[in-house]
């Protein structure tokens, strides 16, 4: 099986993290392939980047898909354009909020998202409410910048470790969700270091890709995620009209 | 006033009914200025088209507010890009989904909205669930492509219609909200024929925006839709970067 | 345009506060008619004084929609007898709650109002849940008599201050509603203090009023807001009896 | 132990029918004491006369309380003025609506009121949303006027009676709740009709008032039911002021 | 009326102090028929004793129904076994959450429930939010074992006593609900010293059978709760199966 | 990697089809341990029978973890004792009607279940609504005894497909999840039939298990999961006490 994994901001050695994070967990017989998106935000950081990560994320699905991929996970944890890929995709395609706070709900009654900047967290909110966890759900920001997370001489890691011990506290969360994907390689450390469930989104989401593909699960076609209607698109966006970007 | 109208698809015979239906309604001091994007769909029909109408929308606002508008308009009913125009003008941004129903919740406890093509149901859902109008308006599909609209030789009106005559039946709906920007020139005709009132978003947006605008009032800047910050944009959308668009 | 604007409260002062918000809002072509009821309770604090205040407040709306008016205002923050109103009723009549938290909801993801008594704390969190606001809007009470407000000795607008710092720092409040009709002359004071947008409801309610007669949209009367059925009133509220009030 | 039940409408003939329900299911050792109001409306059909049957029902559980009633009832299905009656006095009230489905509560899972005018139906609604029954009940209105009940040449009883067929074939409804006072004497022949639960809600306001006064328990005045603050009330309703009515 | 009262865990000096309770507030025409369960845990704490607790409590169910019961109480404060208990048997059963929370809810609109045990904290919001009242109950742990309540020696009241001040000054709790069978014996000396409501479960369970008894009214048997279907059972639960246990 | 799958009714042919859906797409490196509950009934048909397949069920959960077990599934659709098994054991368990809307709401927005009896529809609705998922499954049940899916003489699967066509049709299912751990073996040939993604919980709950095992995941234990206290159970279930049946 091949799993497609899309870092939709145009930062290499966040793919690079992200890639480490989604090997780790994968079957055997599992290829994960790494790709970085060619255009757009070098990080991801509330509504404005976001609306222009998903150009060239859809870009990168509509190239794997056609390469072979059997899934593709959206590796940044505000699930950026998964909509969108899933109307563009024939494969199944998996944001990583959603894998991760699937997962977590399997360990755990109550748990928080610790994510990055304090922009992120009503988005968040938003999505977890979406995914149906909103009463079981908190969302926190340590107000940090992604690109600090790469960062050893920023305090960032240390300001998520004070919002993880809030969380436990204040919420009481029983498990952690990692809320960037630039977090992943700090699972084991923290789950270490807090004694309870930390749940990184980029293996659960692999995890999840490799189980609708054992299962012959992909999109349902037949209701808001049905394939792009065929039309002309135009000025610099021409390129991307879904007979050009899906069907070439 | 000035109030920026932006028709975020990229077909202007459609601007042309929604500039109608601006100046309809507008204040005799508010000067409308229609816009249509020059890049993207023709119609959005779906999330795949909506993420491509979204670079050119933001394109539009950020030149409308150097221009000087006071509000801007997103006038398409998926209320398409809003959270990321928000986020990056200092000018209050209306989508006429959000205005249609804002207006309805004043004049009737229960009200549905008629939207074009079934693929936009579940959207506008989402959309109606959001602004916490979930209990209060259905959503329905007459199942007829956007361009139809214009087509005189179509029956996409004659759906329409079975479609509200179905709603104030089954839904009970007191009042009808019309789905699509390109269905704006029907509301007076269609109120006469229900004998019930019948909401367009384009106007609804019009006097919300010349609302905000004598109150005072633009977005928060202190949460979600803080302005973005500011980086490097890659490949073929680097000429959106924050600094490059918004602060030009 | 005509805009009926009723204290429902019997202080004939507070409706000269309340017709100065009004009036610095309203279009060139709008005329606002403030009215003070005849009958009731000199200030609106809970559940018993809404009661009372209601006759007094429907008299004037029947009087009022006789004398020309094409839509009315009630301009008390709990929006007493809003249903009533609407009923009786054939222009559209307009809380200044509903207007607020409504005009609120286009600038903020997360606003605050802030009231008088506690004993009002309920009840507009009854209201802000039955207008779909309830994930994202809190309630807090200043704890200060509503007449208070107008006495230049009472420490009621410091409190009212206090309340508004816990707002913005304890809530994440991105925007304040002030939940009172009797604080609307401080809206522009407490917007350059505290540097976030200030909605006050009987602004909100004067432009939603206009807004809507722009629109030629009234409320519907194919469901609960039906015109009342003919029929007598007994003892001291014969006089009330619909064909007494309404159609006299 | 004495129960006050106060017909809100002024027509005896209902209050009658009331009292019959009332003292069937009374205790030994309870007297019930039926009163209907003296002012206001004949029925209460809607949002109007509901505002203004709330000023005699006052007056009758002012009235009441001070004779030395221990608990009253509000034996109007619309609840009419329960919050303004709460927080006026200090014996326990309760409503026929809140008693009734709190009661079909305990006996299914789902369940449908049968009420008679479609303008109560939202206004139902929403009360049951209010009591956290939003889930399991569902309103329906026969459409019939309140005293056509009580007219033996209507068809009101034949209209209610293929209500109730609808509800359990089309709602699958496990047990009818009567949504209207003026149905109790109906309870045990519609049981017996049609094999399954159904609930009168002057019956369980009965029982609920025995009960919390066994238990000793009354309405907290801590918080929204606080006593009214003592104040002028001026005109026609002057001798409505708190110290007038309650204390006198 | 003969009320059958189970203590579903197998501690007899508790079902003494249900009895107690039970009787304090029965009417004099009701016997209260206190049970032990035979088999299972000395107290019930968290998901897995509850699992266990089930099967006794179902055996004196059976038993006491045939032996001419006119409705049941499960005394544990997590409701242990409610649905199947209903499904099983013919007369009303009810549980003492359900009763506890329907009766605050006439009294107070927001209240607290204190209970024992941090791990009973999530089960009991489950419950609570079944049963509607999600919006208006907070659930606390006093972090107390149960059978320590019986302890003179420990300080287990003294936890409690803390708990229900924190519940008043941070929840605003206008009355507190006992979360466990074994606070019965406290009510008054609670409701006394902290002036607020205090209901016990208990006794609004005894109330609530003798109100639905005299309404002749028992659970629906064409839903959910459906009498069991005959069936074999094996192993060590052969004598369970329904035509054993209930028809026997 | 060793999954424990538990049937918990004790009807060793259901098994049978659950071990074959298990290992179907169970990975190459993972062993299925099938097991059938010794004690209990043969169906699991409402809360009755469910309430006497736990005591098995835990039994079996226990003696797999202590043989080495790496996570357990519970393949009754209900969940039947997911709690009480949580708090068991220290090893991942998962239910399969979690499992299979945790796959479905990966591949559509809107599905539905469709299950065997009438009397399972409610507390299947109750478990979708617990998962976050009430807004986007419907729950049908097609009316058919569990254990005649094994009957070729039954109409059952006939039944079983009308309820389907009715799915998607009334419902808009753009997915059907398969109510019963006994019709997994139906999964494929239905997926070919309808030309809609099904879903069997069996096949869902083995990825999952797969999933948390790769991930590191378990069950948090500082919360409503936290491992029984030790303590004497007595009669019949003395066994079964925690320190019996957990750490034996």
């Amino acid at each position: 099986m091949r799993i497609l994994v899309v870092n939709p901001n145009t930062t290499a050695s966040m793919t690079s993290t992200i890639a480490d994070a989604a090997c780790r967990v994968a079957g055997h017989q599992t290829e994960i392939i790494p790709v970085t998106s060619s255009m757009g935000p070098v990080s991801i950081e509330g509504y404005y980047d976001e609306a222009f990560a998903v150009p060239g994320l859809l870009v990168e699905i509509a190239k794997g898909e056609k390469a072979g991929a059997d899934a593709a996970i959206i590796a940044c944890f505000d699930d950026t354009g998964l909509d969108a890929a899933r109307a563009l995709a024939d494969i199944p395609v998996i944001g990583i909020c959603e894998a991760a706070v699937s997962a977590a709900a399997f360990i755990a009654q109550r748990f928080t998202i610790v994510t990055t900047m304090e922009r992120s967290r009503l988005p968040l909110e938003h999505l977890v409410h979406r995914y149906g966890m909103g009463a079981r759900c908190k969302v926190r920001a340590a107000d940090i910048p992604v690109l600090s997370l790469e960062d050893p001489a920023s305090n960032a890691r240390e300001r998520l470790r004070r919002e993880i011990e809030k969380a436990l506290r204040q919420d009481r969360a029983e498990a952690i969700v990692l809320g960037c994907a630039g977090m992943a390689d700090l699972t084991a450390e923290l789950r270490a270091e807090f004694g309870v469930p930390v749940v990184d989104g980029v293996a659960a989401a692999v995890k999840q890709a490799e189980g609708l593909f054992a299962m012959g699960l992909s999109t349902a076609k037949n209701g808001a995620y049905a394939s792009p209607v065929t039309k002309p698109y135009r000025g610099l966006l021409e390129g991307f009209a879904p007979e050009n970007l899906a069907r070439a």
